[in-house]
């Protein structure tokens, strides 16, 4: 009895640092580029307790884009629209530094050109359907608002953001070009009462909750 | 001196192939992934006649990125603004099928990853800062933009609508995204009374050059 809780708290640690080794080698050598060899070293662990957990690279990587958006607990304020906008400003601070999203973003990326994507997008534009839903329900948005194409062209435009701020400062300026992004998106979607309410720079401070966070008690094999 | 000419034309063919190969098999394989083996095997020249041209397939995707706005002709109708849009649109319809432009974006994409980008944006946020500063010029655009951030963040914005897309449907749905996008935008960067004149669906009915067309004449080796 003792011996099988042991055995279970080992397992729930050996994947979570595989998942962490996977997103790390992901996140620096890109989907492609990262082999089950290289992930493996980094993790510590053998191959076998690897494919217990992941049968395959794609099951990895399907893994790491589940974890990144359920790590990500929507905020909360007296508005649906700031939600969001705090949401993609605390995904944007994390993304600076958390490797589960910076793997999350070349799996999105490489994928999309192969013969079956692992439309990773589809989880982000879930969460944000769902906010600008909530926020059009709150008469926050415009009644031509609809809410899945505003998330969809949201997430995409999101993406691209990201990619040239990865470029331009290896993403030192995201949490500015999202708010350039909310600034000129906020007219076209918001009712003009709530506009002057809306702060398209985030109201939250910092990110209050990593990959890291979540995760220190495992952060590195002894 | 006719055998000079004869020459000088067997160079700039001989270019205008070892360019068009280079980007097929970039847009087929990504920019890491396309070995000068199979371009030249591709374009159908020896390995001299490419370097001749091209020094290394760094040079080779510079030339890409060159190319694929130096065909894009700006359109021009009574509004700069729609001009910007129309370009977007051209370029969007030709992204269906153009591989110089395909190529362009896996190397954006890709070497927007490694130590030293090539900022292959530059081109086109160039484009649009200039259609954008003469768009403010003739008071199309609200007193708060700032030409240069717009252009930024819409050429960024498209780079992710174009890979959502891709991911989605294989470009077959671009052009509607990218209107899309535009319609998201104008109400923040267009004054109100342009706003019921703008097509954001672009007023050109078909690309009117494209790569094909431009090249047609050494579309293939013999």
């Amino acid at each position: 009895m003792e011996e099988s809780v042991v055995k279970q708290e080992r397992a729930v640690r050996t994947r979570a640092l595989v998942l962490r080794a996977g997103a790390e080698v992901i996140a620096a050598r890109g989907y492609e580029g990262a082999t089950i060899a290289e992930i493996l070293a980094h993790a510590g662990v053998t191959k076998g307790a690897m494919y217990f957990h992941f049968p395959s690279k794609q099951a990895l990587a399907e893994a790491v884009i589940e974890e990144q958006t359920s790590i990500s607990a929507v905020p909360r304020t007296m508005s649906r629209l700031q939600d969001a906008i705090d949401l993609s400003q605390r995904v944007a601070r994390s993304l600076q530094h958390d490797p589960l999203l910076q793997a999350g973003t070349r799996i999105a990326v490489e994928t999309g050109f192969s013969e079956e994507p692992l439309v990773p997008y589809g989880h982000w534009t879930e969460m944000f359907r769902s906010l600008f839903t909530a926020a059009k329900e709150a008469n926050e948005l415009l009644p031509t608002v609809d809410p899945k194409e505003t998330a969809e062209m949201f997430v995409a435009s999101y993406l691209g953001v990201q990619l040239f701020s990865q470029a331009a400062t290896n993403r030192a300026d995201l949490p500015r070009r999202v708010e350039g992004l909310w600034r000129h998106l906020l007219p076209g979607i918001a009712v003009p009462g709530v506009l002057g309410w809306i702060r398209p720079q985030g109201t939250e401070e910092r990110a209050e909750e990593t990959f890291d966070d979540m995760h220190e008690d495992v952060a590195s094999p002894t």
